[in-house]
């Protein structure tokens, strides 16, 4: 079965696909983005309105979904097929003005990622019984763009052999906000020379364990990241839940039927769906990422993603640096209200700035974010959220 | 030279004027507001266009200005006069509409107090030469009012006798922040049993000596109230700038030359320009002023003026209370932007939302908004000041 699995000190780059040109993926490759959130946790910038992937968070002039798409473009020969809710979907096709109309699956509520991914799987089976996809969340931060389309085309290699393969990441702190993969033997494969078989999926750890898992080695973060052939992903999907395969085949056949099925499809994520059954039956790969990689779970998350000011030394500034007015705070200030924020003397804060809501907090307390909105919800306030 | 001053324990009231009535105050006495300030303090809340006697900063419905009057109108038979600057001469009438056209001086420039109130003096002294003016400062906050009517009272017949009267109020802390009256001998003069000379007025102090001041009880805080008779202060005044004199009585003869004249004043204070070398010459007596008495110097002295938000425990909450979310902070949120302000787990915070700049900050730094402010002005940003 192959050497046991040891961590990459330094990637070890396959062939380079042109980042340019958009025309060289392999023609049975398509990127499916699952663009769905509830938009709590970096609250008031993002809304269930308005999730995180409609948002530029980097201060790169694009949003999540915009990069998203432009880095998995190149990998696929431009297919990339887009599934959200009906509220989005509007957003998604402006922002994405490129997308095929018949790429972009429109849920008519949310069913967490399964039914999302499971949908797109059926429709590309029906186009391509050899069909890989590619899923990869709308609205993740990742760096190091040769490393990761290297990593891409090792798990396509795999994922052609037919096995279901994730990418995990490096983990780089004792993080407990994450599930891990366990690495098992090294698979083999040609073309995939980092894949190794997934032990198993384990539950986010307390941080006890997850100190154990980064001393391991062996252990990287599950990050939801899935490429597979379509026809694999579904037959797996099969063998748990029948009946939702059968429903997503009948509205891959037919379109029309999409809104009498989608709401007899239960609400259930890939990982217990599918991966985790799978990798108990020795059908999951897994390819390491060794590349920069964040969820921006939070405020907190997001003011490590961006760079000092070079106008507000000690602030991280996402939206308009002129509208920010330092004297002696550090942190972060999120100024999207159009307005005059003034941050004097207060150390790791969290000020953002909306038109019709300002929150201000602190580094420490940025994951009860979540916990404001939920306030808001139970009492009678969430056209706020 | 009567008794040596000691403090009092408790305020002896004299006779009671009808608080409600407002007709019961002596014919020859009017009360003056100069209505000035830089609206530097109290940043974005107030403004050089909207200082902060134009504001309601105790949540009871009136502005500072309104309170002022309100306070001051049964004591002087709802004779009051109003100096303050053509840029709030509208809001001054919108605020007080009962002041008579006569009673509203607009300065065409900002002189400082003495030039102000040396007018209201000119005016005064013509309509009646033995007319007593009683000068409070719009934006200061005064509690106890039977005790403040009782120390105006001795004061306005101290005034009669000739004495420049200043109320000076009971310190409470060892405050670097105000100048200090030191009391001398009782006068024993009738109807003013707790009238004292003063010693003399005293810089700001530093900590030390501030610790001392307040120890030895005979030094009073020196809040700018200054009761006088027209002719006796414009007496004064000749003493040490007999031009201006000449040029105020010639405005108030005239008041069409106000816009030739007023140039021509030097900007100096009632303090330096009167107090001061008519103390030093014996003719100043002060009235201690045992009432609650705040000038709303910073936002901790705001916070410190409210009551804990009954919504919102361990905030206090100036504006709309319905447009706070709190979870764990502590300090002052001023909501009057339109907008939800969310507080998340912050200590002692400042929070001062308006429609066009938030501020935040926390009490410890609340003395450096002013120098916000001259770096704001400084830089090219003063219309946000």
């Amino acid at each position: 079965m192959g050497q046991p699995y040891e961590p990459d000190a330094l990637p070890r780059l396959g062939s380079m696909p042109d980042l340019e040109s958009g025309v060289d993926g392999p023609p049975d490759l398509t990127a499916v983005i699952p663009a769905g959130g509830a938009g709590t946790r970096l609250w008031p910038l993002s809304r269930a309105g308005s999730p995180k992937f409609l948002h530029d968070l980097t201060g790169g002039g694009r949003t999540l979904l915009q990069d998203t798409a432009d880095r998995l473009r190149p990998l696929v020969s431009a297919r990339v097929m887009v599934v959200t809710g009906e509220r989005h979907a509007d957003a998604v096709r402006a922002q994405l003005p490129d997308l095929d109309p018949d790429d972009l699956l429109v849920e008519p509520s949310p069913r967490d990622s399964m039914p999302a991914i499971g949908l797109a799987a059926a429709v590309l089976e029906r186009r391509d019984p050899d069909a890989v996809l590619a899923s990869f969340a709308a609205d993740h931060v990742i760096g190091d763009l040769d490393v990761f389309a290297d990593r891409v085309r090792q798990a396509v290699s795999a994922a052609r052999d037919g096995w279901l393969v994730t990418l995990g990441i490096t983990p780089t702190t004792p993080a407990t906000g994450f599930g891990y993969i366990r690495v098992g033997a090294a698979l083999g494969t040609e073309g995939a020379p980092d894949a190794h078989r997934v032990d198993a999926f384990v539950e986010k750890p307390d941080v006890a364990r997850a100190r154990d898992y980064l001393a391991s080695g062996d252990h990287l973060w599950n990050a939801g990241m899935f490429v597979v052939r379509a026809s694999v992903l579904l037959e797996l999907l099969a063998q748990q839940h029948p009946e939702m395969t059968t429903v997503l085949r009948q509205i891959a056949e037919d379109p029309s039927r999409l809104a009498d099925l989608w709401g007899s499809l239960p609400a259930v994520a890939i990982d217990h769906a599918v991966a985790e059954p799978a990798a108990a039956a020795g059908r999951v790969a897994v390819v390491p990422a060794p590349f920069r990689w964040d969820d921006v779970g939070d405020f907190a998350s997001l003011a490590d993603l961006l760079d000092e000011s070079p106008l507000h030394p000690g602030l991280r500034v996402l939206g308009d640096p002129g509208l920010v007015v330092n004297q002696g705070a550090t942190g972060l200030v999120v100024a999207t209200g159009g307005r005059t924020v003034v941050t004097l003397g207060v150390p790791d804060l969290v000020v953002v700035d909306t038109p019709d809501v300002v929150l201000v907090t602190t580094r420490e307390h940025a994951q009860d974010v979540k916990g404001v909105v939920a306030t808001l919800r139970a009492t009678g306030r969430g056209e706020l959220t």
